[in-house]
């Protein structure tokens, strides 16, 4: 069942770099790399962190299929996107949940404590996006958007503490993905931004441009 | 006290990765975010590579308790920081300094070879910077700035000298500590700003806008 | 062998990585720290995934030795560069050659699978340039350029297929090389630009400014 998750969730993801490549408009192959590197960097940041070496999204050779998979699409289907934006973001959340949850799991799997189960939960969930908006040379998503990192812990969270209670690890998947996909598109829809800290007036910092 | 000083230099190079993010006008929770990598990256960059798995900063939740509560004080005193970009410069080279000698301490514990251990040193004094640099898809301070790995080498190797030299670890560590914040901050506030290399007149460079 | 193939490889990343500091701006401390991230960080990211840990180009100092030294060579030298651009492009290609040949063929020697072998090699061999990229805040080559991961992959692939059949590794490595180098070269002379997809008209993207 990980590996049925690790692999959505490297679909998802791939799609949403593959999204995003098209709107920085990257060429192809460009397209494809970024496919592969949102798709599998979440899972190999864990890996490397647990030290299960080499990475499994190395050494399974479904991991890159599945990515180039995801970008071959994308390059096709894009006129079909009507809404490239939108696009990204949505895949984008549900590869979070995905990688959240697998990520979790896969930390509970190798007899990590609980805790830091779901904080590597959570970074699983964000490497990858965070892969992708840096190789674009922007500012990652996870640093600006609505209770990107929350919505992951959340998801994890609840993997962590059903595996306390004995619960049955499906279940308790599908759960922490729903729970950690649900935040994240309720907080993009409603627009739940945080408040953004400006520095005081007459600092030496006002007249330096917003990002 | 490797510990201290760890918590210490995440503490430092935490309260920098908020300062830059209220200064990038980051919200409420991508500053949060920004304190926890640039207090745990370089911690975490020096335990991948000396194999020390998990890294401490993700098996121990005082590290991310330490960088919330870094980030929670700087959103609720940015208003009273009369100068956003000194307090970033000053908390960076505390950061700097801290994590140089503590990295170089963990390196000659794990049994690394002295040289390496310096260079160990200097690359955890780095990391959270450069994280926090790279995450803002701005070009980081190490690459920029007056004496900046040199300062983090320099306080590294006097403890891997004191060590050799059956010294006692905690004046060791006092000592590069001193030695490479005050480099850094003597290099700022002097301008020692190294010459910068211009490509020849008549290049195809030459319309290239400066960075 | 595989100690040559390395240090050239780092050798001519270096060069590239002190060419695209100068081109930057960066003074002449930025130019060296720039030219050992570049050199380096393709065989550490090797290194790590493989668990050789610590990292070869951490605990052997020739690695950083040649990376200074090509830093200073090309501060010493620029004047005589007539076309700074032309040199990142040629010394990155010829480090992409090598490093992926280099990279192919210590996954072989650690009894990795030789399919798997030849993706570190390719990621060994994209791993520096993507550093250098990010570091600078620009998007990576790798991810605009003509066949830059697919030369590194066929390099690599040409390797593991030769050790495959018993072959002898030498020639293996600079047929290798020579097919990767020679890939690129043509691609970037040729300008075998691959398509690039375009959001179709009328969606929400068309006003995003072209990266």
């Amino acid at each position: 069942m990980l590996l049925v998750l690790d692999l959505f969730g490297t679909l998802v993801f791939a799609l949403s770099g593959a999204a995003a490549g098209v709107r920085a408009r990257l060429d192809v192959f460009g397209v494809l790399v970024l496919s592969c590197a949102a798709g599998t960097a979440g899972g190999i940041l864990r890996d490397v962190l647990i030290d299960a070496a080499p990475p499994q999204a190395i050494s399974d050779w479904r991991y890159l299929g599945v990515s180039l998979l995801a970008g071959t699409v994308t390059l096709v289907g894009y006129p079909l996107l009507a809404r490239v934006r939108a696009h990204v973001l949505v895949s984008d959340a549900a590869g979070l949940a995905l990688f959240s949850v697998a990520g979790a799991q896969k930390a509970l799997a190798y007899g990590i404590d609980p805790t830091l189960a779901a904080v590597l939960g959570m970074l699983t969930g964000i490497g990858g996006g965070m892969m992708r908006d840096v190789l674009l040379a922007e500012v990652p998503t996870v640093l600006r958007a609505e209770l990107y990192a929350v919505a992951a812990l959340a998801g994890a969270s609840l993997v962590v503490i059903t595996h306390a209670l004995h619960g049955p690890p499906v279940h308790a998947a599908i759960a922490g993905a729903i729970l950690c996909f649900g935040l994240r598109l309720l907080a993009i829809w409603r627009g739940w931004n945080l408040p953004v800290a400006r520095p005081p007036r007459g600092s030496d910092d006002d007249d330096s441009a917003p990002r």
